[in-house]
């Protein structure tokens, strides 16, 4: 049975993490919001007050009679199906720590644009979010990329967890892309310093499905409704 | 062997998450940095550049070989050690994905204090703290208590999960307390319209295990460096 994937049909966000991994390993799914009539079908399961395993919110994925939510948690589901996750329990618990780093940096880069609150719009936390951007961009995502850098420069460390991808691999290399669209001017330094992460993200772009998923249509552009929103305003050159 | 967790010795954190499960289960740990000498045996661990594992931040575990890092990751190894997890695959998604949205709420407390970064003081940011609370309080803290309110009304629902103890209801429960002590006005609404999560941390509160470790002196009190704080001026009457 395909699996089914429930998210915000007209963005990457958090649901690109899960749409790679499944891409990536050639698996049957289908988007159900971005089909038609999807997203009545997704808000019904949401608000299913029947449900046993609600979700607070998208992404959630339906697996035969399973419905989970959780992006990492979705990955930790779906790494040893998709034979994207190590086979023992402690390469299990490593590929999932580092999925949930990746999972707080993605909050952080979200916050930049809405420091304030989520609730509010861009323009009514602009001021707040300039400051916010460049404490990220000084402070923040070096030490995440830092963090990443510096796995990635060990003996043998051709992907995160030695020589084989996993799928913390494919959420390493969105948020290089997510940053690349964001924040280009920041990024060229970012880039510089951390050689590693940068071969990594382009290896997993090189993968023949990555590669022809990124192509397609598929792949929904980056936007300004996402994680990863390009405002000038806080990416000064 | 005895579990070893390693966490800023001076706040609940997030290792009150984890400290919370432990005495729930009575399991042997050693809160190693707050030993003499373990706050440099927690940083040496840290840095230590030949860790296979490295912890990004604390909180992290040692369990004989294994250093797990990441709190809701802890929480899923120790889940069914402790008998604090469902014993099927698709009950333990389900604790974690409870778990996992309980960190994001985590996130989003601490963050109304420190909205424009963490990197600044809390007197940098009071004006936007002011404004994030409001808006947190207004918004987020009666979506996620909703949500786990409509759970726990649910037909025999003593804890989250059915009639058993399992890890998010002491995370509720933690949320619940944090809470009241950052924002006891705001609370005294939020108390009324959720009777069941109330009562949930209630009857967590009343478990003989955590009970008398409330009262230990092993319960670090709430203060003004951790996750919930309280700023009188974030919850006016």
């Amino acid at each position: 049975m395909p699996y089914e994937l429930y998210y915000w049909p007209s963005i990457q966000g958090r649901g690109e993490f899960i749409r790679l991994a499944l891409e990536e390993a050639g698996a049957k799914y289908t988007d159900v919001a971005r089909s038609s009539s999807g997203m009545p079908k997704m808000m019904r399961l949401m608000q299913d007050r029947g449900s046993t395993t609600p979700p607070y919110a998208p992404p959630f994925l339906k697996s035969g009679k399973l419905i989970i939510a959780q992006t990492a948690n979705i990955l930790l589901y779906l790494g040893p199906r998709l034979d994207l996750a190590p086979k023992v329990e402690g390469g299990r618990l490593w590929a999932h720590q580092l999925q949930l780093t990746i999972a707080d940096f993605v909050k952080e880069a979200h916050d930049t644009h809405h420091p304030v609150s989520s609730g509010l719009y861009f323009e009514q936390q602009k001021k707040e979010a300039k400051q916010a951007a460049a404490l990220f961009l000084k402070d923040r995502a070096p030490k995440y990329f830092g963090y990443f850098e510096h796995l990635l420069s060990r003996k043998g460390a051709r992907y995160l967890i030695g020589a084989r991808i996993t799928y913390p691999d494919l959420s390493l290399f969105q948020i290089v892309a997510g940053m690349n669209y964001a924040f280009p001017n920041a990024m060229k330094k970012l880039m510089r310093t951390h050689p590693n992460v940068v071969a990594l993200a382009g290896r997993v772009a090189d993968r023949p499905r990555i590669k022809s998923y990124l192509a397609s249509e598929r792949r929904i552009s980056f936007n300004e409704d996402g994680i990863f929103r390009h405002y000038p305003e806080l990416d000064p050159t």
